[in-house]
């Protein structure tokens, strides 16, 4: 069995949204098992599991991963993440993984794989809420596949925002106010909030949302009104529902499961798709333990592991 | 974050068995969280995802256990277990554990658990229907709160019913027919099996009975007059419905989940309780994620991990 540390030489960001692409598709055409994720809560956070199989990489495994919102006051990341991986041959562990960083980056790569099959242009202005680790990871993924000519990024406290815009070598970034930031080709929201932070009439005909920052009961960051506007797209049905930017408004009654328009995975597939140039798309980003079995097998190849014993 | 590999030292079953008691009485008074166990399947087998919540010792986190039948074949064991433990402070990963030899472990404590309170006697018959890991594990465990007068053991294959025998140096065994068997103070059923071997008929009245082996939809272990005759005790509920003795009787119409006396939890609070002398009982063993956790902690207790770095 191998340990793999938090690892500063990484696969090229191409590679890692080649590989989330194609557990999408796989995803897609059912040719996986992901029961949905299991939540335990704790006083001060909670963490959730994620098991699957992905035959077609031949890798099985569960992601193990925290939520603390208070960790940052004692230097902690808020969330941090282990992979445990199994081979679907024996049922032995094969190696397990710290996956904090790889989290950020398989959740960036699936923002990308939804702007490469939503947006129905190659080049876009991008209006980014929020302004930490996902959002940082969702434009690095994005910038890999779309030419970004314009950015703006709104967060709650303007300094993180400025930080922000230092990230980037290439692309050019302005603090603007939300609303301004919601006028976009591309709107990525990225915060814990769980009330709506982005208004329906802010966000104009066409644009593309990826909708990353839900994903737990009670978090919500649009407009209910905007989501029965638009034509929104899932990464599973059952976690969404659950957990996902829809979660709220379906509990409260303002959004049916029914009004969804598939998944992601079927999206990638060719059988879901935008219809219109003018229709808002939103992609609700909860999370697959599909996206963490890929993203682990690129690092299990690249080697580097320290070997444990087992059995 | 510490690796603790398969230990020769390990801490003394009475310990452990109070670990594990304990673990009851906390899933009895309904202070833990323990979602049921989810299950991925492979060709050639599977694994279960197993998280839970201790709040009494402090401690979190999942096993994931796979069960291969035909790993025996390339040397390898059919079940392997790795334990990951969080912090429930902060959500960060604390430990991984080897946990096969531990979950024989744990398995054989719950039995000796459900003796201690549903055997009206001290000094006993035993019964053991199979002679594998589980067998032995019960055995073990149990040898340290009853005192066993005579031993019987029956399996399909009677070799390994010798070298059973061979294994334990204070308790006499006889290999004997599995109706000899079956007439014990205490029986233990510790088989794979997919049809009942024990008839209802052989079982006399006081009887107790730990059915250990089903522990996945479809397998069974006893007559379902037996279960309707008995008093039955479940370590959980949605499991035992799930995967336990109780599964296939209840998917056939033969029994229903109402006709469940209580859980092992229950017993140890004292909230249940076997009624009469003669009454023949039984514990429905699936086994519980708090048992994992509880044993762990005796482990990390005791050091000799290996520091990993994390995060």
């Amino acid at each position: 069995m191998q340990y793999y540390p938090e690892r500063v030489l990484l696969p090229p960001l191409t590679t890692i949204n080649q590989a989330i692409e194609r557990a999408f598709r796989e995803h897609g055409e059912g040719r996986v098992q992901m029961p949905a994720k299991v939540y335990v809560y704790f006083e001060k956070g909670d963490f959730r599991t994620m098991p699957a199989y992905l035959p077609a990489l031949g890798i099985a495994g569960v992601k193990i991963v925290n939520v603390h919102p208070e960790n940052p006051k004692i230097d902690l990341p808020t969330v941090m993440a282990l992979t445990v991986i199994l081979d679907p041959e024996t049922g032995m562990p094969e190696a397990v993984l710290n996956a904090t960083l790889l989290t950020d980056l398989r959740t960036g790569a699936a923002g990308a794989v939804a702007a490469k099959y939503l947006i129905p242009k190659r080049a876009v202005t991008l209006g980014v809420i929020g302004s930490g680790r996902q959002a940082v990871a969702q434009v690095n993924a994005i910038a890999e596949i779309l030419e970004i000519e314009e950015m703006r990024v709104w967060s709650r406290t303007p300094a993180n925002a400025d930080r922000f815009g230092t990230l980037f070598d290439t692309i050019s970034c302005t603090q603007a106010s939300i609303e301004r930031t919601c006028d976009a080709d591309l709107l990525v929201t990225t915060t814990p909030s769980r009330r709506p932070l982005v208004r329906a009439e802010w966000v104009h005909e066409g644009t593309h949302i990826n909708a990353i920052g839900a994903d737990a009961p009670g978090k919500e960051e649009l407009d209910p009104a905007l989501l029965t506007r638009a034509r929104v797209f899932v990464d599973d049905m059952e976690q969404a529902v659950h957990s996902g930017e829809v979660n709220v408004p379906i509990s409260a009654g303002f959004y049916t499961a029914d009004e969804i328009a598939g998944t992601l995975g079927e999206v990638v597939c060719g059988r879901k798709r935008r219809k219109t140039r003018e229709e808002v798309t939103v992609f609700d980003s909860t999370g697959l333990a599909v996206q963490d079995l890929a993203i682990a097998a690129l690092v299990m190849e690249a080697g580097e592991g320290t070997e444990l014993k087992f059995p």
